[in-house]
């Protein structure tokens, strides 16, 4: 592994003693370099906005990150097995799936994060646009090299929607639910979005890149007027801001727990998990496929991830793509 | 569609009077050029390699063609629907597989062939090496772009596989067999390989490339020393050199007639013909699976393309990566 970066070596410091001070002895004594330098140091880290308290005797104390995402703030302490081993922040890119998958060609180590400020060309699933203003969201790509099947990838995003309501969760209390195959809700209201990309040869998978667009602190007034879906962010519903560096922190924690439980265990335990967070199991749905639309009570994911939809006449129908929404009472025209 | 460039219209004129005359009048009036220019056209195409008779009164008659893998030379009279509708050839890539999913990243239109004279880092399976000397053989690499799950593009590797056997079947009456999954034989030793990549999403497909290596006239002393199986070319065992030009061409022609198949009625049929071409199904064969070996009998393929294997017990293992091989009679423990 790399050596980490000495400002990102001091805030790993900093985040080992919260509130506390660090001596200027001991962060010299890490970095192997003179006090002089720890000052340069710490004065970088303030030019980068945080702000570091200093006590002659006591030493240095951070008082405030900045919340921008950086990549030694967001590793600092991260204490993850492989997520983030690598992150890669920008100020705009055309979208970080694109830059995901062209760094996964060129051979970039498995665990990195790409994450963009602004996405100039920001995608969601089957090519549709992603709104992606800048300086608010959360715009992030994982890039990973499990050695599975590629008919096994798909279910990865069953766990990147886990992942997104548990750091949802934890970061504000809300319950965020899930809707198949890849948004996550509040009330209805989309307020995160999946897209999973694959690179593969027919028995073994390059890389997979989990694309995770949150809405963390977009106002109502940004939401372009034409949007297919209601929309929302965290900011919305919690009324405060959210930090973007503890989110994302947050999330790239979460989803290296998930990962080494599909490594080690494969993807039932994350499915499960995904079904206990579907409010729709067991509901009156409607799926729009295409040209096809499947009315009937949402039973449940097939073994492959498909959604299961138990038709008025009783058939189980099997649905790999489609958009499914719950139907409306009127519309139900059997019992469940 | 692209209007086909002048030196690719002479050369389809001809293909659609084979051994005949085409007067200087018509290729004036196809291309809508002077006199003038058509001999310069023509003057080109013999400076390309073209032996072409010109006879006042007559016209030209393209007495010999060239085997070189051009644009022009491919597409002239190739009569797909889909297959070829852009031809690129390169003098040298790193792999025709690397450069068609650049391509294809970048847009490249669907039916798009790339065929390279030499490969400098020629793959196979599972990032094994594949030896590319330059002029003898064919590597090419096919883009596609159909609109089907991301679980069934493996199939398309029983497309390619049959494609290659129809192609050196009509080019020079051998009889190849297949072998699970992507490798064509002849009296055993391989002669060809492919190996598909493909990159999607959850529920789309953004492309697939079928890559395909073909030993067309490689000489013995031509093949590494340390070859894991027994390898062959067409040309040893015709004993005569092949066309690289014809055999590209009937090999597309193949490709574009199973792809349509393909996308109307599915890999069944596909799979079908694949089973017909493979000797090994009923008979004893032993598979290495990284760190498992199972060895049995071949019963055929499940419907996703994994191969069937009954053991000795009576149970059917479902294989979906590993190196099958015919077991020696030695170790034929049971009967089929």
């Amino acid at each position: 592994m790399m050596k980490p970066a000495p400002r990102e070596t001091i805030l790993s410091l900093f985040s080992q003693t919260p509130g506390g001070f660090v001596s200027g002895e001991r962060i010299s004594a890490e970095l192997g370099v003179s006090r002089t330098a720890v000052w340069k140091h710490i004065r970088s880290l303030r030019q980068a906005g945080y702000q570091i308290e200093a006590i002659p005797s006591r030493g240095y104390k951070l008082a405030k990150a900045p919340d921008v995402l950086m990549p030694e703030s967001i590793q600092a302490g991260l204490g993850c097995r492989l997520v983030g081993s690598r992150v890669r922040c920008f100020d705009e890119t055309d979208s970080t799936n694109l830059q995901a998958c062209r760094l996964g060609d060129e051979g970039e180590v498995d665990g990195l994060v790409v994450i963009a400020d602004r996405q100039s060309s920001g995608k969601g699933r089957m090519g549709r646009q992603w709104e992606s203003p800048a300086g608010v969201n959360l715009y992030a790509s994982i890039l990973l090299r499990p050695s599975i099947l590629p008919f096994e990838a798909p279910k990865l995003t069953f766990l990147s929607a886990v992942a997104v309501c548990r750091a949802i969760n934890n970061c504000t209390g809300l319950q965020p639910t899930v809707k198949w195959p890849n948004d996550i809700l509040l009330d209805g209201a989309k307020v995160a979005g999946l897209l999973n990309e694959m690179s593969s040869e027919t028995d073994q998978v390059h890389y997979v890149v989990l694309g995770i667009g949150v809405n963390l602190n977009m106002h109502v007034d940004q939401f372009p007027a034409d949007l297919r879906y209601p929309a929302t962010s965290l900011a919305i519903m919690t009324r405060q801001p959210v930090s973007r560096l503890d989110f994302t922190r947050t999330l790239l924690q979460e989803i290296d727990v998930l990962y080494q439980i599909f490594l080690e265990q494969g993807s039932v335990p994350i499915m499960s998990a995904w079904t206990d967070l579907c409010d729709m199991t067991g509901k009156p749905v409607m799926v729009d496929c295409n040209e096809v639309q499947i009315e009937g009570t949402m039973t449940g994911l097939a073994e492959d991830g498909a959604l299961l939809v138990r038709t008025k006449t009783g058939k189980i129908e099997t649905v790999y793509a489609g958009d499914v929404r719950p139907a409306s009472r009127g519309s139900q025209c059997f019992s469940s």
